[in-house]
């Protein structure tokens, strides 16, 4: 079995390969014309499996593999030079190919070296989890953080091609394959409801799937990111629905100081902003329960106590510098949110896709989250 | 009097302002939209300039400058991290505009800030050297060094708009206004050898020049640069015709260690160029005398017992590790050069732009070139 994808993101085209084995990948970088490979990886990923890559670039690609300690910690400009430097310094050229091999952070960190070395050199992405897989991937955006805040240092940069290989997911934990597969509910919700009941019936919290049901899993991430990138590609209009979930997410995600997955804090985002849709009068009752049924399939209510533990004053303090910061005028004592209308609409008011939001607002959506997830605790 | 070009580089576009003022700049700057800016210039700049310029700025847009030390050695990417960190402490948000005020050095540092900082932000391009005003700014290639060579991490990123005060060039020493006259006198030779004639009854090595007259060198580096760079943004074929020079230029410019300024040491490689042009039977006589009646006029020959002192072999083992390397394949033995088929005209052989060139023919080149610029001495 062997699937092929043709992103679109503004006037940008790459194929998608969705395979089995590192053999076909090999093949596809032959057909880029590469005569030089230098695969960057994340070193916790098993390295038999860099190994049996490398031994098959036969003599006419040279092949070279650099395994980097990848945290969000380590996603810094200065890592991006030293592995530029040492990519020079293993013989790298304007015509070699990159290939990063690794979750979001490593595809970020090396996507940026590619973007800046030589002006851009050729780039390929193997992400190895579901998060990678189903998102970042499916966006040009590579960026580090400085000490000012996250992914402040970056650029849009394409990648030649993205190669799944499905053994790449088989050494995920449950926890990082779920908290991977909220991107694709925040989707479901707020882009492609059609799709709902379909993957309700795949879901389940034992991470039992086939192959088709992952390809399924992707084949609807392209179908929802592609859809509204092609006209948007840097994501400030319709691109900034991606955002559902993500700034009462991102807040309790920093608390936790990591200790909270991404999707983990969006799964808990994605409940309180539906309520806070809800209150407002946008999104009906059995809307917002569409939400919670969907991440309960997959057990990931039960793993938010942490999240639940933050008080509506702390939360509220981190959001009031979110990342949004900058792109909206923003009215004193309000957040700026982005909400849905009904499943698959954002709201949009005066062209804006994002709406201020009050602290009383905030609070009674939090609150009503919070005594909902008692109920399937 | 008051110029505007319209840049056109690949599918990108911006107004190239020629002008006599700050106020006017401050105008350009509110016609943006902007609400803060970020002047960033080079120390050695005449610091009377950078205050008038910001008491220009009322209350409804803020302002802050920030003096950088510019050299070769700085140009890395830890600089552009401290910049960048620098900016964001003073409050730089998405929306805000940096203002690069230098020449080439400070513009390619700057730029790349601007193109990282939030995945990008608006960039003003103010050039204070004859170079940057009629080069580096006519092309969207942003760069810093490594240890392992020049302009090794970098990227393609638009300004919003060049703007240049003729009164900053008022300090510039004769030495250095002559070298940035190189560039223009390379493009008359290599792409719009119709304007010689006019541009050869204006040079002069007093360096004075009108308004007009240095308008003139203006347009015609436009003309030349974006005729060619509107089909090649990326300079990979036509656009090769800007290394003219560049490849014998390069190498004693290296051995110099900066002594030699880099319009000096083009202007030696274009005569070099030319000899070794004609000695392969496509350059006629009189086409490789313009080269050097072309130098004289500025006075620039007379400056070139630096270069002259260089031996073949030193200046060819430079050549041997020219950045064009991994462009093409280097037969063994030899080093690409772009060569010219008669004024104007590019030598394009089985579509490529560069001619491998045997160490005797260089030597050849050399050699006359070395006794003609005794004759001139």
């Amino acid at each position: 079995m062997f699937h092929k994808y043709q992103i679109r993101i503004g006037g940008v085209e790459y194929p998608y390969y969705l395979s089995y084995s590192s053999e076909i990948l090999v093949g596809k970088l032959k057909d880029l014309g590469v005569d030089s490979v230098f695969v960057v990886y994340d070193n916790s990923i098993n390295k038999e499996y860099i190994i049996n890559l490398k031994n098959l670039f036969t003599g006419e690609i040279k092949c070279e593999t650099v395994g980097i300690i990848v945290g969000e910690q380590n996603k810094t400009i200065d890592r991006v030079r030293e592995i530029s430097e040492h990519l020079l310094e293993c013989g790298i050229d304007r015509k070699s190919c990159i290939v990063a091999i690794g979750g979001g952070v490593l595809g970020n960190i090396v996507g940026l070296v590619a973007g800046l070395l030589f002006r851009g050199i050729r780039l390929v992405h193997v992400p190895t989890t579901v998060m990678a897989a189903t998102d970042s991937v499916l966006s040009l955006k590579q960026a580090v953080n400085t000490k000012f805040g996250k992914n402040l240092l970056g650029m849009f940069y394409k990648p030649e091609m993205i190669f799944t290989d499905y053994t790449c997911f088989d050494s995920l934990s449950k926890r990082d394959y779920n908290a991977g597969l909220v991107e694709l509910i925040k989707n479901l919700v707020s882009i492609i409801p059609e799709y709902i009941d379909e993957v309700y019936g795949i879901l389940n919290d034992r991470v039992e799937y086939t192959f088709e049901e992952f390809n399924l899993f992707l084949e609807l991430s392209v179908k929802a990111k592609c859809g509204i990138l092609i006209n948007d590609m840097y994501e400030k209009k319709d691109g900034l629905v991606f955002e559902y979930g993500h700034t009462v997410g991102h807040a309790v995600e920093f608390l936790s100081r990591g200790e909270i997955r991404h999707g983990e804090g969006v799964a808990f985002g994605l409940m309180v902003e539906s309520e806070i849709s809800r209150e407002l009068g946008y999104l009906k009752d059995e809307e917002v329960d569409v939400h919670y049924r969907l991440l309960n399939k997959i057990g990931i209510i039960k793993q938010l106590t942490r999240a639940c533990a933050y008080s509506a004053e702390e939360i509220w303090d981190v959001m009031k510098h979110d990342n949004k910061r900058g792109y909206f005028e923003g009215k004193e004592g309000t957040v700026p949110m982005v909400l849905l209308e009904s499943l698959g609409k954002c709201r949009v008011e005066n062209g804006s896709y994002v709406k201020p939001i009050q602290e009383d607002i905030f609070k009674i959506g939090l609150e009503k989250t919070l005594s909902k997830i008692e109920e399937f605790m």
